[in-house]
């Protein structure tokens, strides 16, 4: 490319003037020209519906030019066989590889990345000899995750997705925030002498990690047993944490995966594996690894996170909407828009581009999303009237994890949910004219639809790596680097000032951080 | 008021021109002039720190002029005494008056609304005397709430928060998503015998929880049960779950109390005096009532909730920023933002006037957010460096709920949490300069910090009705109606369109709903 700002380039001027005159979805037009059943893309077992778009054919040849002209599936290829691609060209920056990917192509005899793929190998078997170790007893029934962004969310939202998978009388639960009650509440409810705790932090210096574990390690001595005994460690090779003499045994992350992108790396799956065992893990994995691969075909309509990559530049870029509501209708993804929320604000909330200008664009979107129906009985007041154009993806199931369903009224809870999600995506799309003006509904409010079968291990990799991918799309199309993170240095240096005056416990002093503190105690 | 039109006011246009030169919080902007001692406000036990906020005292006083050209507080004060003001002049609409005041309104000789409160008390005499039955034998240690939206998000908000009071032993458990794995992940863990099911619906219709409520009753059934021993709901007089002979107690709501404002009425009573005990729910509505008498003070720098609704406004309409950041310091508040979304989104997300025109500015901003520090580790990097720009309001706790705490290089957890709170508000407001671009911080981007002494259930009762009046405040400021939900209708008519065609399993046809259908069997 010869230029770093992508909106001087002669595709993303085509798609602003497209953008001008966007395709109307009221007054029939949601229904016309068989959109519905065309404007559907296939893709590891899942499927994206995208009627509810503004856009059409000619758009959709836009997106193609655009994903060529900026090399976007090259880019993603390059990725996954390793190229650095975590830098900023110019300026000191992080300089890794990006290889999550890895951690999933395990299964081929030819992995893109022989290297990363291996060491994720020697891991899993590590991992499988732990976890075979552990059922020969039935000591432990209980794995405290501490670990905090990364090390937290992306791994709890895809346990309490599986929930319904976990083998009897297995849990995990998480400590995260630094708030000394989040250790309490989890700590006060476990039997220390069935848990482990496995502690993750790639750099072994995380200060809520480090506070957390000492909390929990304190809890197991007060019960008089050796934490060596208990505790396990997920960190990078040679940080402070990688120490056999204080963990009973190690597992390792590597520099060229990032912390919000680290869920099929150790850091998800000592938990995962511990909750649904190895064979469950090994079908997440290979969900998640399959999604990777469609991701390198070059048509934008059969290549489902470059195509929701772009749905989202057009809503976000040419149609000016500033955010991005995900909304799982299944109760079991109740916290993966907050993983979502971290994996992509943490990597497009960018100002520069790769190589240090000025963005001339907005980049990241801000994403936000509960689970509906729930959903429907809040916020979506707002979606539907409110002043502020939200676009939305919807994602649903055809069929319940528990199988427990009941007909009422004519249809099951599961139809009744899929049938909520359907009918939302519509409304948003076709509004409705109405003489009251408070009944009036604008429509031509965008959405899209994704569908998976049921929520298993297999699909919940998938949806995944989907997002991932979509992220990471996002990422090549803006010319940003999407996997460093100097936006969260500023608050740790300021945070470091006011603890070193509640510490010194001196007083008065003009600095912002000691205002601040004597503001506090009058 | 002449013009329903906000915008052509005269205090509109003053904030309007103002806005133009917004107070520069960079380069020791936020240190000068002694702001962050006086730009305080405490009301009820809270403290309002807004130093970190684009304004200075000329903006102050505009904030002023506005609530009074505007009558904002005349108009709380209106509504706390029964006027009907949740209709559109000219159109139909609900026309009720809008007393969930009246529900913490209980402790004065001389309450606002004395019909409501006399309502309130009664309905709290009822729970106290079934509290005491419960007390007299240990039968029950859990409460399910089916519920969903105002019957979930408020009362599952302040459960969570106030976990710590429990009584010993009790616990609440929640059912909202029609999603059936919802209540199965649920019903599988609990022992029926020693369960109550209260079932909370003001129309007695609602369709999650009319299906809930089926499948939970199947489960006493099988378990050799009879339900009408373990149901209690939560109804309007009247409903068609207002039937002693299927529930073991009734309690009611009335047509004054909206959903979404619903916590101190019955819907959230009757579970949060099953966990507290009739005393500390008792301290939760006082605190709510301290809040609101609070709300009717004149000068906006004395009202907390006015003057955080007049912030808003500012960083909304006048900076033009889309979306608020709720970031609760604190792990019990972590279903908060869940909560306000609804109360704030449901409330405000609205596109006429209260005289049925088409308001002519952005209404209710997008509210959304995490507990910090968890949300450090995941979004902060869009909040510091993205090409949005995100006002917060940080939520803080001088001291912790279990004191179970810990020194770690010098300061406790709690000292940690608070430390970076306000570290971030300073990082955000005043930014940073760096040579290597990708290090630079712009600053300016506006917050406010609430800081309560421990969150109890007197601060938790003060915080929900802070956020309460501040909604309403705005929607008078806006001159929306803020409590009815027309938008959430039309959803509600297309799913029974899909649901109709989903039960007569007939195929073919070409409506909407039926393409999506078959478009989904492929």
């Amino acid at each position: 490319m010869m230029n770093s700002d992508v909106t001087r380039s002669r595709t993303w001027q085509r798609l602003k003037k497209l953008a001008e005159t966007p395709y109307d979805l009221t007054g029939g037009g949601l229904a016309r020209d068989g959109r519905i059943s065309s404007m559907v893309c296939r893709t590891a077992g899942l499927r994206l519906y995208y009627a509810s778009q503004r856009i059409d054919q000619t758009v959709l040849e836009a997106f193609q030019d655009y994903a060529d002209e900026h090399r976007l599936v090259d880019r993603f290829k390059e990725m996954r066989r390793g190229s650095v691609i975590n830098r900023i060209d110019g300026w000191e920056s992080e300089n890794r590889r990006v290889l999550h990917t890895s951690c999933r192509d395990i299964f081929s005899a030819h992995p893109k990345e022989p290297g990363a793929s291996a060491q994720a190998r020697a891991e899993q078997q590590k991992l499988a000899g732990f976890l075979e170790e552990l059922d020969r007893s039935d000591q432990f029934t209980t794995m405290v995750n501490v670990g905090i962004g990364g090390s937290d969310l992306g791994p709890r939202a895809v346990y309490e997705a599986l929930k319904a998978y976990n083998i009897k009388a297995r849990a995990v639960r998480f400590i995260a925030n630094v708030d000394p009650d989040d250790a309490s509440q989890v700590l006060d409810s476990i039997d220390p002498h069935r848990t482990l705790v496995v502690v993750v932090s790639k750099s072994g210096s995380t200060l809520e990690t480090r506070t957390n574990e000492e909390l929990a390690r304190a809890r197991f001595v007060e019960a008089g047993l050796d934490p060596t005994r208990h505790f396990i460690a997920v960190t990078g090779s040679g940080s402070p944490m990688d120490n056999p003499e204080r963990y009973r045994r190690s597992f390792y992350m590597y520099d060229y995966i990032g912390g919000r992108y680290s869920v099929t790396s150790m850091v998800g799956c000592v938990g995962l594996g511990f909750a649904l065992g190895m064979e469950q893990l090994q079908r997440f994995l290979a969900g998640a690894g399959e999604m990777d691969e469609s991701c390198e075909q070059s048509a934008v309509i059969d290549n489902m996170a470059l195509l929701m990559a772009m749905l989202g530049l057009w809503n976000h870029n040419f149609l000016a909407c500033p955010t991005l509501a995900v909304l799982p209708y299944s109760q079991g993804l109740h916290r993966f828009t907050a993983h979502l929320q971290q994996c992509d604000m943490e990597s497009n909330g960018k100002s520069i581009t790769r190589d240090g200008k000025h963005v001339a664009m907005q980049t990241g979107p801000i994403v936000w999303g509960e689970p509906g129906t729930n959903g429907q009985h809040a916020f979506y007041q707002l979606l539907h009237q409110g002043t502020e154009i939200v676009p939305a993806e919807f994602i649903g199931f055809l069929s319940s994890q528990y199988g427990k369903d009941m007909v009422v009224d004519g249809t099951t809870s599961q139809q009744k949910l899929l049938a909520n999600l359907l009918a939302q995506s519509v409304a948003l799309a076709s509004g409705q004219h109405h003489e009251n003006p408070n009944k009036r509904f604008p429509g031509n409010r965008p959405s899209s639809v994704v569908i998976g079968e049921r929520l298993d291990p297999l699909t919940m990799g998938r949806l995944l790596a989907l997002y991932e991918a979509k992220i990471v799309f996002q990422g090549f199309a803006w010319n940003i680097n999407s996997f460093d993170q100097e936006g969260v240095e500023l608050g740790k240096v300021l945070a470091k000032q006011f603890l070193h005056h509640l510490s010194d416990g001196q007083k008065g002093g003009s600095s912002i951080a000691e205002q601040f503190l004597q503001a506090l105690e009058k």
